[in-house]
């Protein structure tokens, strides 16, 4: 119990630098909690890869000391590593009662026992080892989204979550702006605030103007109406069904994980479906098109989604149908812009309309623009301040936006995930680095492809591979059967064969003149085939393929 | 020569519902002429393909009756594919002066010999065949482009090219206006214009509204200044250069593309360099950084570019350092979002100023937004209208302003990649269907990369590949040496050493089977390999690599 347990530490394991896989430990002596525990999707270099969760080396090393995980609400990126972690690490999980929900489902399966799951509530606080912790509302594109005000024997922390300040919420609950305003009077030491939209001017919009564009849309409509949209994000779906019953239209939901997360939130409360609105996709031929409002996954293109399967017309139950009027509630995450695209294109090539623009007000985003970013900053007033969740060039700006409002920038920190962040009555700042960074899950596998795997994956995409097998006898050295070369993903092989044959030939050159020189060891043998058949193939094709020599010996 | 040679045709072969390899057929009777030839970058499932260009089957097909290639402008996706298509067509080429200079850059490094190449300027009249092709001078992008009005025995065709109607273009030669309404006083038949960005309301700006950003930037940059920008846009460039001679600035031009374009351009009198601004890039460590401006490739974040070598610390010559000012004077191309962004990332992680948002002046379009499509459109008042260049979203959004207009929805055709679309004095349409769709460039490979082998490399990405070699005995059909197993980008061999070694069991045993049931045909053999393994591979990891069994014979 050194002097150094007496200092408050904050480390990011995930968000820095990065969209999504957000996790942050506040530490103080022997106490941690954890904040968050979410995945990321994939780079688009990760070939293969399902998804990406932290690393938590420094949380199995420190595994005694965790108290608690904290959650501030139910994304992906918040909560979608922990089916992984909670494997690793039994430790308590605080979350509001829609975030434990959402998080029961993914454990359930992934067959992860549920226990520990404490649920609380927006304006509870509660003691967690030597920390009290706060969960203050905020508006967000998910419904029971939180905010935390921890605590510390050194000072308070406030931890934003992911929030917006929308001053007409669909729910009518507003942001907590006087629990906000009343720990800036009582002082901060440090916050740390969402970043991802430090690059929009002004403010975000109010989730109820996608109500007003809805009732528009519906009431242009002369057929079915189809909505996509995060299935997470209720206040979306709400408005979809409110104005869906205000035009006596039925509704029917598509999509596993749509179903999944109303069928959860209407069980807690979180979203309320009038009596008898709802059908089943069979008895929707039971209505005319217009009559129903179908509300379905596939926002992002997603290739195995229902909107896509319908769009592909490769859906099981729905067709698209001349007079559909289509509403895309969301706007493409950066790297799905083109499957998006694509959606909407072949949703056109059926006759449907199909709203889909940035100005035609069918989407919101969940996240404060610059002007909410410095209200929040100037409701908390903190000593120091961390930018999280985002990109570099978002915590750039969102450190540029403090410092306009007077924040010197020596008390700002733009952290890497792993940076250690020390605060102590006497100094503060980056003092050391924990283990941080990627895990990738494929398929069971969690960390199982590494660098060398995806280094392969990615030569493979390029340029395919070719095999080279031969068979050669034990004792004499001589080439018994072979050399034989099959490829996969180079060349269309019945249109080149001169070219395989041409490969063979210098294969087996190769061979005769490592006979002749005695080289007999295997792997000079490989060796020599490899580089051969490699400059020969990128001569005529300027392609530098995979090659994989096999000898076999009897 | 039957009845229907004394149709009007239109053919278009690319750049209906997608963004490049634009291509046009115009036939009348034995009379052919194509407007443009260009490429595509290719989709991100066409793995390893460096390009994509257009099938040219009916042009071979019908080869002695092409009077000539016409060109609109030198930008890739109108002439790139020209290095490949001149390999197997001999017409002639008619283009602009910078059209053409640039195109013959492109054959040279494809050792396609330069013959044919007839140059035009915007004013021109010229006979080819049967048709009178006049070429109007249009602002876009690039210098020197051009719109084609094609007189025809059945009526004016009006070509729009790529364009917009800028008022104050950096040259002073602005779009011509009253060539375009005589042509509407004369009467058109059919107009054919670019869709780019017809999902955008209003007008696009002037490219000297860019130059006004470009003098606010230099005012305030207190060290170098990188502009990074697409090297065929010459009006850039020319501002770029004319306030670095106001703030008195040397010039360094990077990157092979951008040296070789401003070589072309100032060569033909199209970029003006004021005598001694340019300096070599060893001569920069003689002026203070305040003195330099660099202008450079790599606005789309391409990874082999000279902006992000620097921005990796991969460069040759240049480090970023601290106060330089980076301007990405583009916007992301669909696909390229997250390359740009991480290169973004990388250059203020070291130090530098980087302008780069949308809303920063630094980059405006080429294309025209709606107000200028419709000012186009009531210019020509074209009987019939086919929106060409875009995807099919924007050839839908490009038809509703047509018929916001008043053109009847019966006289616009939304044609797909091969439509014959003939119009006669009795009956205008689509009357048919002709060879058009993708061929793919791989290396020195054209079209020698189809769906196999591209089927065959997605599934080599997403899970790799397991190879399982034998040798067995020719007589006995007992197995001499094997099975082996080989996995490229599968699995972390090294650490999954069990799985691998119960994956060989499996195979065993399914050999042991097989010569108990008698079973001696390798197809066979092979086809239980493969599915054991199959199973067995995704029980343990839920991946199916590609499993590749091979048999040698002694």
């Amino acid at each position: 119990m050194g002097q150094i347990q007496q200092k408050l530490q904050i480390i990011p394991l995930g968000g820095m630098g990065e969209i999504g896989k957000n996790m942050t430990v506040i530490r103080f002596g022997d106490d941690i909690i954890v904040i968050d525990c979410g995945l990321m999707f994939p780079e688009d270099d990760m070939l293969g890869i399902d998804l990406v969760i932290p690393d938590i080396t420094y949380l199995l090393d420190n595994q005694e000391l965790i108290k608690a995980i904290v959650l501030t609400h139910g994304h992906e990126d918040h909560i979608g590593a922990l089916p992984y972690v909670l494997k690793q690490l039994n430790v308590p999980v605080y979350g509001t009662r829609l975030t434990l929900g959402i998080l029961e489902g993914k454990l359930k399966e992934s067959n992860v026992p549920i226990t520990n799951l404490i649920p609380v509530k927006a304006g509870d606080e509660i003691q967690i080892g030597i920390f009290k912790v706060g969960f203050i509302h905020v508006s967000h594109s998910i419904a029971d989204s939180v905010a935390l005000a921890i605590e510390t024997p050194l000072g308070m922390i406030v931890h934003t979550g992911d929030f917006k300040f929308d001053q007409t919420p669909v729910d009518g609950k507003v942001t907590d702006f006087h629990k906000l305003a009343q720990l800036g009077d009582q002082g901060v030491l440090v916050l740390l605030a969402d970043s991802t939209n430090a690059e929009h001017p002004g403010y975000t919009l109010s989730e109820k103007s996608v109500g007003i564009t809805f009732d528009e849309n519906y009431s242009n409509a002369h057929g079915r109406i189809i909505i996509a949209s995060f299935s997470s994000n209720i206040h979306r779906i709400q408005q979809a069904i409110d104005t869906a019953y205000k035009y006596k239209r039925k509704v029917t939901i598509l999509g596993r994980s749509m179903i999944n997360v109303v069928t959860i939130a209407s069980e807690l409360g979180y979203l309320m479906i009038p009596e008898g609105i709802l059908i089943d996709i069979d008895e929707m031929k039971n209505y005319p098109p217009s009559d129903i409002v179908i509300i379905t996954t596939g926002s992002q293109g997603e290739s195995m989604s229902s909107l896509t399967r319908m769009a592909m017309s490769d859906h099981r139950k729905v067709d698209i149908i001349p007079n559909d009027t289509i509403i895309i509630s969301a706007t493409p995450i950066p790297g799905n812009e083109k499957m998006v695209s694509r959606t909407v294109d072949y949703l056109l090539r059926q006759g449907a309309e199909v709203i889909y623009e940035k100005t035609s007000g069918a989407h919101v985003s969940g996240h404060a623009s610059q002007e909410e970013l410095k209200l929040m900053f100037n409701l908390i007033r903190p000593k120091f301040f961390i930018p999280v969740h985002g990109q570099f060039r978002h915590l750039v700006k969102h450190s540029k936006l403090a410092q306009e409002l007077g924040m010197p920038k020596e008390n700002i920190f733009i952290a890497d995930n792993g940076h250690v962040l020390e605060f102590s009555p006497e100094k503060s700042g980056i003092v050391g680095k924990v283990p941080a960074g990627i895990v990738l899950v494929d398929g069971l596998g969690v960390g199982d492809v590494g660098n060398i795997v995806l280094r392969d994956r990615r030569q493979l995409s390029q340029e395919g591979i070719l095999i080279v097998v031969m068979t050669i006898d034990k004792e004499s050295g001589s080439v018994l059967d072979g050399p034989d070369i099959v490829s996969r993903g180079f060349v269309y092989v019945r249109e080149s064969e001169q070219l395989m044959d041409e490969a063979k030939i210098k294969v087996r050159q190769t061979l005769e003149k490592c006979e002749l020189n005695n080289v007999t060891e295997w792997a000079m043998i490989k060796s020599n085939v490899r580089d051969t058949l490699s400059k020969y193939l990128y001569e005529k094709t300027r392609r530098r393929p995979m090659i994989l020599p096999i000898i076999m010996e009897v």
